[in-house]
């Protein structure tokens, strides 16, 4: 069985943590399972009240379209394939760095979306969580 | 200094968790800090895909009126004077049992809304947790 | 291997657009996943424009409770412990008949939500989608 | 009469289908009829989960300007004449490639909406099922 547990997901996101608090700075972190549904989200103390939101929704984005929302959003551009996608799926779908999916066995399995720095910040926090699926 | 940490609400978290195991009915469980924002959300294994909304707005409503959400749902039967509160906030307020004021010092610090049950499972387990603070 | 697939989702449908044509009420007919998320949506040649939306979300409430919608119903009127769950998951809530789960081998993989007729209507047309599983 | 029929839907879709497998990119496809309204919809199995909204919404942009959303995208870039359209009709205007409407005797009377590989992907497909008309 593949599906993402609860257990997957706290594992998930004290590797992000980890990551984050290695950095310096403070993260909203959010694990969707493969249905793009919530299973966890924590706001480490001090960060953006604006990235609960967006933490969410990068998880969902990237479980979404099985993609990181880094690359997606370098196809969503003006001018590029995906230009306007952020205006559909209500709000949901975030165009920029911090989101990556989850995978299993080479199946997309959930997704992680990390909001609360810099672009870079917000991905290598992502991929920290991410690999310790 | 008495703000809710990240550290607190995985502290009801873990107590609330304890209690929906004791009775073994999984739950969707949520905490949010003295400005109605999430801190932290587990969806336990199992527990209903609806209640993930739910749970977090029954927080941010105990919060919203420094109330339990079964005692503002009292008030908001036909007929009583906060009837047609639920259109407000934009889908956010919750009218039935389960959501919780988390108090230290005699303050409000925050909420926690629990959402998997009946009335009566989701108020004890969100009980559970607001005793652990 | 559980999940629904498209070819599931249509011998769903046509067992529910049989049903209707039967008792002479055009529908909409909708089924999701596991994860709440649609499969696949059929109007009925003159079925009411109004239970497009509603006939996703009876779906989409059926699984995410794992209930049928007249039961939640049931539960949702004023003074009984769900009262006000229709304000919740952003208009998707939906407390009348016609969303019936989907079920193999004892688990719930998906959901059928039927809209157009009276509710008795929509329920029968449901539970004939759901039967074909 | 010329008004599109649940039949001719899923003729379309069928055609549209076809070609999905040809190039095999496994799509979401959309059907509205004169009104914008839905008239089906199906993922094939393994399609994204976010482009389910946005072949509901391709086709409806592109009944709603008579227009292959990929124009509407050329015209809606920044510094063109419909730059920010997107941002109206409550996020259901797609301005990328995917959409194109369907006419019979010269008549436009619906449009269909693909989304589940890249626009020249999504492009093919859509015109293959507007092609069954």
């Amino acid at each position: 069985m593949n599906a993402l547990t609860l257990a997957d997901a706290r594992s998930i996101i004290a590797a992000a943590e980890a990551r984050a608090e290695e950095i310096g700075q403070p993260m909203n972190i959010a694990v969707v399972d493969a249905g793009g549904n919530l299973i966890s989200h924590v706001r480490m103390d001090g960060a953006w009240l604006g990235s609960i939101d967006i933490s969410i929704n990068k998880a969902f984005t990237s479980r979404a379209f099985d993609i990181q929302t880094k690359d997606l959003g370098d196809n969503s551009q003006p001018g590029n394939q995906f230009y306007g996608i952020h205006a559909s799926n209500h709000g949901r779908i975030m165009i920029f760095a911090g989101g990556v999916p989850l995978s299993r066995d080479g199946q997309v399995v959930g997704a992680i979306g990390v909001s609360g720095g810099s672009g870079e910040q917000d991905q290598t926090v992502a991929e920290a969580g991410a690999g310790a699926l």
